[in-house]
């Protein structure tokens, strides 16, 4: 195909995903403001819209020359390069903002979102996507990871991890007298529509993680990519369903929904390598993980309101390990490689997430007072609440 | 044009088509969620999320299949073959839930979606879009049907008069004391919401019924068809508006709504066919269908909380005639035709849909019991509330 | 490149872009129905959706020949080119009846709609994108506004300032006794998924504008001018921020997507123009006028419950001059030449909206009676509530 062909169509394609992925956006704002109680809603509403802007910001002043050295590509118009990868950043850290929401506050989130998104992040993806700086060390990465199951999902997981190491549960979760307190979702119709808003973003991320859709074979990588993506979300909704079902005769949405986000962050690191049967297993695995780690992560008491250690950590674990399994090819792909990958960044984003987050707990508290807890976050944090005439039931 | 480029360019415009059409699940969700009362709110979102889930999943193991014979195309990648016919195979069964609901059950819902999902739906598209088994039989069809008014929406209406007549109506609606009781949607901005995203979702469904977009009379094909598809929406809104402000002198934005969908259903068989004006025609009958049935319906005791029964089935089987009588070329497209086409694929959706559940009602009844319908379904399918802290006026 | 290629993709970039811009529909629907009261939610529903829908027909049945002359275009399907331009149409109105919500009524608003959108707007249309027929007077533009900061926004927003000063403010907003009572939004995620629905719709609003993606150089002109949009909204919205927070301590959300789209309108003159750090200077400026302009407005009585003379007049203008001055080649594109073109359609728009409102008002009163208006206009305008099941605090 004529390069310029290949050229428009390709920045046409890119231009396309990344609309996508900003549909994402909104999609986090709903999923979570649903998730959380009325009296959090708009913080949580804040917390995302800031993430986007300050983040994006970030990322266009420093993180993409830290991953990608400077502004280029042949093959596409570098602009639309670079609008698809700063689609990117903000996910890494609503994944960790939706796990500490309806307790930490704003700012010191915002001072955090500059970090991430112009180091920590960027770091990350260097090693795995861009002018990779480990190369020829022994920490060089060779791990597959088409959309970031482990760049994205367990990167925002270990920097979740963190952040409820250092903030705590929320107050009243888990009671003295032992178990956990049920705190119900606020606004299923928001969850509901955020979850599919991240569905259909998701189609973007991987479909445009291909890179080109310019010629035959890369056209159909990515309609594969995108088949994959989406069989293994289906799968993970209906293997948590089914749970539900026979376990509890209650069909939970906010469970099943989050099942199928367990099952696209799982399809992430390898939609394109497996035939068109394999993502159902994977996706379900899926679901299994954020049956059981919404449990498991209970017990060990890390407050997560949104399910995301499940959804986004281990998933983002499994994924990446699942390419090793059903991809390996003996060679380039072998499931050390993969594992290699998986622990050598979450140890940096563990770590590096562990003392940013320390350091500005220090500087600017990142847990709201009792008071401001108990009250909501809306007042003090936004000065408004986000249903203000509708009277509370509790 | 270069036979690589075509292929590239319809595998990109197809996922593109796929992808505004997948925005009709939230659409849809969100319309449905918005139009029931708020004690049945999560249980219609479960049953929107459980439709798209596991009709999806059957038409990819089975349905795909029965419709096409096998995955395959020349002209664009059979992946993005693939999920354009799935997207919209959620549709027909979204059709006939949504009109059920605040009294079926999640888990019967569940085994009709996979029989319509395996069997039933892609029957009706082996005969009309696919490998064609009824070929020089006498029921051999001949219709045109673009992009489903038949195939979809009237198949989706008569599965819903089947589920109709096996289920009845929901307590209270149509009192002893004769004449109906009128039951508010809970949620305006979701109705609204909901209806704009399956109103973008045509311009993928229909805009890609084209099938091609890689030549400039398929271009001027797909943007004609957008095109007519948008008017024939504007009509129906247009006309239900002035009927609402000169009759009652109130603008219900449900019905104004209803009448665009059904406007965007009467146009599905053709809108490649007409001129630039007459949608408008079209249109505007499919809103004042809309009107009439909504009463035409309740007269029946055919209680169909969404209006799905005028919109879909009468708008669907209109928008087909509509199409022998506007762009019939007295050969190929005749209205005896159109019309056998509606009677044949009419007979056989509602006798299959009638017995199949028919059998599933007698193995796990359709319908709640009295006390779950009267408190919500929310409770007993889904085990929360979808609004939990706001507290009810009723 | 050949020719019938570059007609098809200009053909399926246009319809990508149009699909965008009609996200602004639900977009500017969600944002003014979670701006308003409750009591007012239908009503304002009900006008975005008529908006729509009026809108579009005029502009098809008389507008786009008023415009363009005719249908029809070389580079593309004349189909797309049209949807392109009816997609902004509706857009204008929109930010006309956001502020005059809460007591404007349906029926003159849809009169206006007829008017703005076959004639007025038009005529703005023909003079600064269109067949020009005031070429070679001395009020020919050479105005530089690629997606309409002047010809939508302003134009909008002009179109407003008539409408305010012909039927007031709301009862109560500006009390005796001085100074403004606060009318809190009512619910915040609307307004959230409202502002990012328009945000993504401004890609394609925007991006669509450059006319054509099939070459190297329109290609990147299209991605960098969706990187710059998108860079000013950011900047936008963090320069209130900022504001918010080191003002006020509370980071007020909806002052904050305010500040993003007066970044977005701030950028849509020239997008095309700046290298990719100047649109933070011109977003941050969009944001500072966002913050001062609602004071200003308010000082001034001129009640717009949800900030539309801010952010679209104030930045209209703002944008067109930034063209000016950031992009000014001393030929074709003036200072002189911008602020011309600013003073023209200014004048015009805000007169001849004025006179059409003023007569309309005299046959069909555009404001509420006191009743209507301190029930809500929802039950006398739509015959319905909005959220009729929760239970109002107040």
């Amino acid at each position: 195909m004529d390069a310029n062909i290949a050229y428009v169509i390709d920045t046409f394609f890119a231009l396309f995903a990344m609309t996508l992925i900003i549909f994402m956006v909104p999609g986090f704002a709903m999923l979570e403001a649903g998730l959380v109680r009325t009296k959090n809603v708009s913080a949580v509403l804040m917390v995302n819209t800031m993430i986007y802007a300050v983040a994006s910001l970030a990322f266009l002043l420093v993180g993409y020359s830290v991953a990608f050295g400077d502004f280029g590509s042949d093959s596409m118009s570098k602009w639309a390069a670079f609008l698809f990868q700063m689609a990117f950043v903000g996910k890494v850290i609503n994944i960790m903002s939706g796990g500490v929401s309806e307790r930490a506050k704003v700012l010191p989130l915002g001072l955090f979102t500059i970090v991430m998104g112009a180091l920590i992040y960027p770091i990350i993806v260097n090693w795995s996507w861009g002018s990779d700086m480990l190369k020829n060390t022994i920490l060089d990465l060779n791990m597959y990871d088409l959309a970031g199951s482990t760049v994205i999902h367990s990167t925002g997981g270990w920097a979740l991890l963190a952040a409820i190491l250092i903030i705590g549960a929320r107050r009243g979760r888990y009671p003295k007298e032992g178990g956990v307190r049920v705190i119900p979702a606020s606004n299923i119709p928001l969850v509901t529509l955020g979850a599919f808003l991240l569905w259909i973003g998701w189609f973007g991320f991987n479909g445009g993680s291909i890179g080109s859709i310019a010629s035959k074979q890369s056209a159909d990588a990515v309609a594969l990519t995108i088949m994959n993506t989406n069989t293994a979300g289906l799968s993970g909704a209906i293997l948590v369903g089914l749970y539900m079902y026979f376990r509890y005769h209650k069909l939970d949405i906010t469970m099943v929904l989050n099942g199928a986000l367990g099952g696209l962050v799982a399809i992430t690191a390898g939609p394109n390598l497996y035939d068109i049967y394999t993502p159902i297993l994977i996706g379900s695995i899926g679901g299994v993980l954020v049956i059981f780690g919404v449990s498991f992560f209970d017990k060990l008491k890390l407050d997560d309101p949104v399910g995301a250690l499940s959804v986004h950590l281990l998933n983002g674990i499994w994924g990446t390990l699942a390419v090793g399994i059903f991809a390996s090819n003996g060679d380039n792909i072998t499931f050390l490689g993969q594992l290699k990958g998986v622990v050598v960044v979450g140890i940096f984003a563990f770590i590096s997430s562990f003392i940013v987050l320390y350091v500005i707990n220090k500087l600017v508290p990142l847990r709201a007072e009792k008071d401001e807890e108990m009250q909501g976050l809306d007042v003090d944090e936004c000065g408004l609440e986000a249903y203000p005439e509708f009277k509370r039931a509790f």
